[in-house]
């Protein structure tokens, strides 16, 4: 049985308690957060307190607050070489105060309020310093069904990077295609299976692999089309660099 | 019943061909390749030729052959003011002769070889010039559970567009968000949830309303922390371009 007490309210604290309280094997000792109300709703399954103070021992204590309150919190808490882990994709390691055994414990997936995770689909990116720390965070994971991995802390910096390109430029690919579409009074809906068909494929085949379209295939006639149809200056820009890019990575000329 | 003659032995004649097949009110009269070797394996379930004379009767002839040889197949068809459709998304309708009644029979999709495909999740563009060719096409789109749209020409082209945004250049991102993990000794595969959670969040949600990271949240100390890292000019040209259309498209100062 691994005991956790968890601190903060937000999406990952209410994710993760969610999914240990279903766990066999994971007993969620105590939910902390400054304020109590936000919390509140679950007082009559979890110990719930707002006094770092009253925090009871526990094989783990999981900070999952804002990047920038990481470091304040962990310094608060009122004991030391006791094992604490944050759960963010940004912050170090190190950030957490060096008077605890310090881990990471870091969901690599977009959380939306109120839907419920299956965390066979989050990966966790896990780090600690000590390897029984290590073997923890390993089973805590293994617990509730998650794929893990060892990331250190230089490479999760990278690995932000590479998150934000698959995931907050490509949502917003989709949102240029959205406008697209919209000026010419075309429905953004006839898009949606291509999409989500791109997204699956690269589950089974590199994205090298994957890539179809005009630039690869070195249609320069078609690229051109494309080229004096897109008014938006910056539509243009993009087409421009990404279409670059595949050819630079396909090895093909410059079109 | 609807007759359909295919013409064309790629994927998107197979993938018609083996769907035909397979609905209650879809006949398929006859397949014509150039090369007869190409559709041979099928020559014992339907009346396959490879001479554009012997052609028979049908409601309605499926052009599905490379952009470039629309126009002259239509015209070597050996008769004239039946109904005659080509499946291309770059290709106009005018590009088939006008001896024909014309039409565009486009499934918006990214096919595999050999992969089954399911036609719920292919949406259709269809266009005609005359209405009761029109009405044919959407019945031909229902009997294979396909959702359609009526799209045309010059929609066409500004659709092709965006698909090149939603589906090439999102591939593409994927593709250096590899690259990226790869340099620094991550496995891809940590991504490829991310990846599939952020195509179907927008299934139900406005990739506007789907957006996060830290150029929405307007975070500058990141953006410059991952512009220092980031070593690749064009990811850098990218990251930078792709920031500034995140801003620009939430009101948000630039970064």
């Amino acid at each position: 049985m691994i005991s956790v007490v968890l601190i903060g309210a937000g999406n990952v604290a209410t994710h993760f308690y969610k999914v240990f309280q279903n766990a066999d094997n994971i007993l969620v000792t105590q939910w902390y957060n400054r304020q109590l109300n936000n919390i509140s709703t679950y007082k009559n399954n979890v110990d719930i307190t707002d006094d770092l103070n009253a925090l009871k021992p526990a094989d783990v204590y999981i900070i999952a607050v804002s990047d920038d309150a990481i470091s304040e919190v962990s310094k608060a808490l009122p004991f030391q070489d006791r094992f604490v882990v944050h759960t963010s994709g940004a912050a170090s390691l190190y950030d957490i105060d060096k008077k605890h055994r310090r881990g990471v414990f870091y969901p690599l997936q977009t959380f939306t309020k109120d839907a419920d995770v299956d965390f066979s689909k989050v990966p966790l990116c896990i780090e600690a310093l000590v390897k029984e720390d290590l073997k923890l965070l390993v089973t805590l994971a293994e617990t509730i069904n998650s794929t893990w991995y060892k990331i250190s802390t230089e490479q999760r910096k990278t690995l932000h990077i590479a998150a934000v390109f698959a995931n907050n430029f490509t949502n917003q690919l989709y949102r240029i295609s959205h406008e697209i579409t919209e000026s010419d009074q075309i429905e953004f809906d006839v898009l949606k299976p291509l999409i989500l068909e791109t997204a699956k494929k690269i589950q089974n085949m590199s994205p090298y692999m994957a890539q179809t379209g005009p630039a690869v295939r070195g249609d320069k006639k078609t690229v051109r089309k494309h080229l004096k149809r897109i008014k938006n200056p910056q539509h243009k820009a993009l087409y421009k660099l990404l279409t670059d890019s595949i050819t630079d990575t396909h090895g093909r000329k410059k079109l």
